[in-house]
């Protein structure tokens, strides 16, 4: 089987890639061949067997969904997207990669001889507005960003495709995922994975919000482990909605800063300087930061089980030591 | 100003074209030109002032939203749709009609010179799949039809475009409209109209639902009323999200049907026959049909009082006597 992963140069895509390359299965079928792409060229990871074909390319470019489908694929991971500072900032760019994109994988995947799977990276920014104080699996979507409205219509689209037997798709709403590797993004949440990264790494680094500041989290490991659950859940747990939100923790910056002292020490957490920056303040005061996702638990998806294992998984496969 | 219509030949918009050109103003200010646009050339309505232009087009065509908006375009009421049947059975149309030239004319409205108004005709089959018994203001849309995904991605994409200051915009869920007039339509909902419309202009007619079946409905002139209360409405009333889903009745069939006789007599009611057909009953089945709509209340929106003044309505200006 032959499977497309969309956005294998991030972070996600990377350690997804490396999961399946090293599976060389999923759901009980043998993985031949993983196309990797990305705006720039994803890394080819080590191999027990599936062929590793990398492509660079832009993905709001005509035709390019077909092509990187092809006429045999098993399905796709779309991961590809403008993220949220980025599609505030370009809406065109935001509606191309986040919408045409997406839709136009959705149009190549639905002329395949056989219905592939189809697992969509949404974010749990759908959400935003009149919110309540514990967001669940019948909370109403009402975006507050560019991103979050074309994650959300993604929602919709995936959901759509599936019952119209056109995919077997799901969409699953992430948490903010952390400790991010490598350097900040233009995420409006990236100080999350900045605030533990650079200090562990001997760097001092700024946050922007305030220590009350609640985020709703999860891990890599358990973000990879929950997009492979996805693609092998059965059509029939799924129901009539694949679209959910997956577990996370809820902490505030006080509460990780406090979990970082505890898997490091006292200069390690004097590096993060509060410099409150009142925009990405108010990005963040939008959104969602506290949820029950029992739809998701009831159907097997993992979470994390605190906040320490979070940054210990971080230091164990992504840590640099800068200084 | 000059607004722009479409969906004109239409019966809600047919309604607010007379309706405008009657009163030659929207919100204090004169209207000096109405645009009809359909399919089919819509009929002029008589004006007491405006300027009245009537176009037959193709929606979809690259490029009609632009020429229909022109550069000076004060506002559209678009009420163009496939409807619900139709968008199930023609996916590519229903995309095509519903998502993409909804967002061509959202483009060519962000391309005016002042911010325009923009007031969406959205649907109440934007709801379905897990529904509590009584959706309000708070429920998750996860439509199961393509024609309410449609609509429900129209909501998100006016309430961002509104957001980013593209347009004065916002969507309104409409409940069923009854009665209307002429011949049945590929809706679902059609009978809705039909058990009232056929017996009353003497003909016999079939419902396809049994007499349980309930409905959320309005009537054609408090929509009339609450689309030009939509646009008049101040931006700050609408707040973070200006889709709503509007005031209705709900009844059942029964209850229908005794208004139906209270109104006329046992005779009329005599020629409704029942005739269950599975799959329009198994499409009215995953419909919601209880809601409570405390925003649009709140906000001012119209409410009919009761389903014999629904009749009367239709009976004093819609009616044609067959037989």
């Amino acid at each position: 089987m032959h499977i497309l992963i969309t956005g294998a140069a991030g972070f996600i895509g990377k350690k997804l890639a490396a999961r399946l390359a090293r599976d060389c299965k999923i759901e009980g079928k043998p993985i031949s061949k993983l196309t990797l792409f990305d705006i720039v060229e994803p890394e080819a990871p080590l191999s027990n067997g599936p062929e590793i074909l990398t492509n660079a390319g832009d993905i709001t470019e005509t035709g390019i969904a077909t092509r990187l489908v092809g006429d045999e694929c098993g399905g796709v991971f779309h991961l590809a997207a403008i993220v949220s500072a980025g599609a505030e900032e370009d809406f065109d760019l935001g509606m191309a990669v986040n919408l045409d994109a997406n839709r136009a994988l959705l149009e190549a995947c639905r002329a395949l001889p056989n219905v592939p799977k189809y697992v969509f990276a949404s974010s749990v920014a759908s959400f935003g507005g009149y919110m309540p104080d514990v967001l669940d699996d019948a909370t109403e979507r009402t975006p507050q960003t560019s991103y979050g409205t074309q994650k959300s219509i993604g929602d919709l689209l995936v959901t759509d495709y599936t019952r119209k037997g056109f995919i077997q798709g799901c969409a699953l709403r992430l948490p903010t995922v952390v400790v991010r590797p490598g350097k900040p993004n233009k995420a409006a949440s990236t100080w999350a994975s900045s605030i533990i990264r650079e200090p562990l790494q001997g760097d001092e680094v700024i946050c922007p919000v305030h220590d009350q500041q609640p985020m709703f989290v999860t891990s890599p490991a358990t973000i990879v482990e929950n997009m492979i659950k996805a693609w092998e859940l059965p059509a029939e747990d799924w129901g009539m909605v694949p679209a959910i939100t997956l577990p996370g923790l809820t902490l505030t910056v006080k509460e990780m800063l406090a979990a970082l002292e505890r898997v490091s020490n006292k200069d390690v957490v004097a590096k993060v300087k509060f410099v409150p920056d009142a925009h990405i303040q108010k990005i963040c005061d939008g959104w969602p930061t506290h949820f029950e996702t029992p739809r998701a638990e009831r159907l097997g998806f993992s979470k994390d089980s605190d906040y320490e294992s979070i940054i210990r998984g971080f230091m164990g496969n992504d840590m640099v030591q800068n200084n």
